[in-house]
């Protein structure tokens, strides 16, 4: 019990003396130096021995006495109250009995590998999700966000889970607009970042030993979301299109499937149009769900972005979901699901009961930039700002790395996979590890495969490059050094 | 499809012909007009048809190539691409088979019922959890929060998933100090809000057919959350001094126990130091958690706030659930974990799976305020607050209510429970919308009781009133209207 006296006479303030008394009197009684019953010293004594006044001892008496320490009839002096179970933490034993266990929940997470952390990173890192920070609208932000707690000071209690109603009308209109959804407000729910939103889809929609199809390779942090609940997985290969709808699992009664249409995780394809509406026809033949993230669909080159597979939806089928982190920040965690009618009011108690609803200040920041059109001018001029930096990876590649080095996925996106064709899946590790070791960091696609190195194979290694954080020059010298890496690497290989 | 082609053609931006192009020849491919493999007309003809630049309308056949309506051969005319399947949605068919069925976690939350919204809030509403608006520290939150911002930008990527590392050391230097806790700041996870905790302890420490104890009456939100975990209740009455740890279950191998030592919810006892000695002993002895929601402990009244059961935890059995909802606002949604050691990794990567992390400004926002002394402060200030209209309250009930009205709870919180001896719980109803209609929102304790009015019975009527988000004046004239409208209802008792 030391550590809490200590801890105690940390505290500051006005009442040092009380403190002082009230600290010594619970020792006094916790080990059992006051034994229960006993009469404790009279306030005059104690501010005696303490050269206090008896006031203060008064005070600390009182604390003591609401906190249960001791009991005091009118008239009569205080004696330690308590049972004999006042004796128990006397010692207080060590580190007691094995630690209850977790849930079958809690264990299926702490089996799946989180995603590595290597470590610092690298001084050029080709990290797939980091964006560039100098795009953050600051000032815009910061102007709106002022102004919204000024004005919504009155709003600043509980919420609906739902989100914001303006912020969800706002947001609807924009959807409609730039990604072609056909929604109404009141199918949207805000959530803590698109991960919420594919937890949120794990929790209501899958049971332990349900079937669920997600893309091979995939985004592991959805795969992780949905094993997680005890349910099995169907891998379904993706080709430089996307998801292989012919291969879509007839018949295993999959629940839902998981997919990444406008530009998938990690390989960049873009779904075309029969794929969509194979895939549509697939979920109503299987009665599933489908699981649409269009992480960064709002950056497309060359051509406006691609409609949302949603958009495509007559039957209530796909849940959207979408997310700011790549636009704006990932640390806002803002994202949303645009859910099927019959969906929403599941979703809203779901959300409701695991964290309540989203921070309604970040939420009205968010709809003041769009209504301003703020927002929509300032996708436009990162998509430029990320462009220039993709054709110069692009372009980088050509000049520095061997002829047979492709680039599949650029159509979108924040990031690009790396096909060598003159090194073996098996080699990824070591390559990466080689490029680490000179200051730059890319990020070998194997992990991305559920299955290991078993799916998808013969494949030649690959490299996903993220480059939205870098600037121009790193890019170059990230892969004039990634080159000369190589080179290391083939002359060993010989 | 039309929703979507008028989606589309909302569209606005420079590229309107192109647009109107795109769509136009999307909804022909779409509806069959041009059948799978036709010849689409010359980018010659349609820019005489719509006349427009040829530039444009190959434009336009560059992103219906790149979605995978048209295919095109090196020197060969465009035709439409696809497959069979682009029949499939020609004239969608209406909301089809059934919807799959939800999970077992999704039916039970279903099954649950919300805690009930009742419109409007009437014009003096006693509604627990509101908290005073005023009492916002506005212009210091703006001004941590701007200066974070600018300084932080270069950190607006993912974060850890324990929450910011010096948010965590200094929350924890003021837990030690303001609650006495025993911890090291890498026992802190950050959350979003109390709820999201005790959503975390349900997934992580129940599974379907556990059983878990919680206090009778108490805080409806626990007990859905650890009731859509399937798991079962076990419930322990609750007295003027909090739970009543005599009857806390044994041999039933309860998995955890959830209590509100401080200030218990709703009937506002204090856990004198007797009952949480024989609670740990409890634990110990059932080799079970402790879930200690310290909601409202900084608000005690009289005496400096009584130290956090955590504080005597020896064994590391006790998981201490802290939020920021009643001291700044509900809506920042900012809530923290303590754990025991063994606790740490799972909750760490559940939090990981389940939203990543919390927004990173916010906390460094708080730990800005935290390190100047401003949240202490702003802390005190609201005490003294709160202090004065919780005596205003209960002067008033000692004014205009039957003498033999009581109020309970009030040494601690921000609500206090009213007891009324000449009702029977079955009043408290039709009490509660006597006075709503009259303005006032006062409310029934029996909706917090599991087992409805079987429990801790007989019992007088009890209404919860919290207090903290009204005036003085409105406490004055809602207690007041209260007693009227109590006049009225026992007159129809006789």
């Amino acid at each position: 019990m030391g550590q809490i006296v200590s801890g105690a006479s940390n505290r500051k303030g006005p009442n040092g003396a009380r403190q002082h008394i009230y600290d010594l009197l619970r020792a006094q009684i916790r080990d059992g130096t006051l034994p229960v019953g006993s009469r404790v010293p009279s306030t005059r004594t104690l501010a005696a021995e303490h050269s206090v006044s008896r006031t203060t001892v008064t005070s600390a008496f009182e604390q003591l006495i609401a906190e249960g320490y001791l009991e005091t009839a009118a008239g009569q002096v205080a004696r330690v109250a308590g049972s004999p179970a006042f004796q128990v933490t006397k010692g207080a034993a060590p580190m007691g009995s094995r630690p209850p266990s977790l849930s079958n929940y809690a264990q299926r997470v702490m089996a799946t590998h989180p995603p590595g952390s290597p470590g610092d990173p690298p001084p050029i890192d080709f990290l797939y999700g980091a964006v560039e920070l100098r795009n953050f609208p600051l000032t815009a932000w910061r102007r709106a966000y002022v102004s919204e707690l000024v004005r919504h000071q009155p709003h600043l209690n509980y919420a609906l889970p739902e989100g914001d109603l303006h912020f969800r009308q706002t947001l609807h209109a924009y959807l409609r607009r730039a990604r072609g959804l056909t929604c109404d407000a009141d199918q949207i729910v805000v959530v803590h970042g698109a991960t919420q939103a594919l937890d949120l889809c794990a929790r209501l929609l899958l049971d332990p030993g349900d079937a669920f199809a997600m893309e091979e390779p995939g985004y592991v942090t959805a795969r992780r979301s949905f094993e997680a609940t005890g349910a099995r997985r169907l891998s379904v290969p993706v080709d430089a299109n996307g998801l292989v709808t012919t291969k879509l699992p007839e018949g295993h009664n999959a629940r839902l499937v998981y997919v990444t249409p406008s530009h998938q995780f990690p390989l960049g394809g873009v779904l075309p149009i029969g794929r969509r509406l194979e895939l549509l026809a697939w979920a109503k033949r299987q009665d599933a769900w489908i699981i649409e993230d269009d992480y960064d669909g709002e950056f497309r080159y060359g051509q406006r972005p691609i409609d949302a597979l949603q958009s495509m939806d007559s039957e209530g089928r796909v849940i959207y979901v979408g997310t700011f982190s790549k636009a704006l920040s990932p640390q806002l965690r803002l994202g949303y699901l645009v859910l099927p009618r019959q969906l929403v009011s599941a979703f809203r108690q779901a959300k409701r009961l695991t964290d309540h609803h989203a921070p309604v200040l970040e939420q009205r920041t968010l709809a003041a930039l769009i209504e301003s059109g703020a927002y929509e001018r300032h996708v436009r001029r990162v998509r430029r700002d990320y462009d220039r930096k993709r054709r110069t990876l692009i372009a980088s590649v050509a000049q520095y790395l061997p002829a047979d080095a492709q680039i599949g996925g650029d159509a979108a996106g924040l990031h690009v996979v790396l096909w060598l064709p003159s090194f073996q899946p098996e080699d990824e590790r070591r390559i990466a590890s080689a490029a680490r070791h000179r200051g730059v960091g890319v990020y070998p696609v194997s992990p991305l495969f559920a299955d290991a190195l078993n799916h998808f194979h013969p494949r030649p290694a690959g490299l996903i490059l993220g480059y939205a954080s870098l600037s121009l020059e790193q890019i170059q010298n990230g892969i004039r050094i990634l080159a000369s890496t190589m080179a290391a690497a083939s002359a060993n290989l010989d």
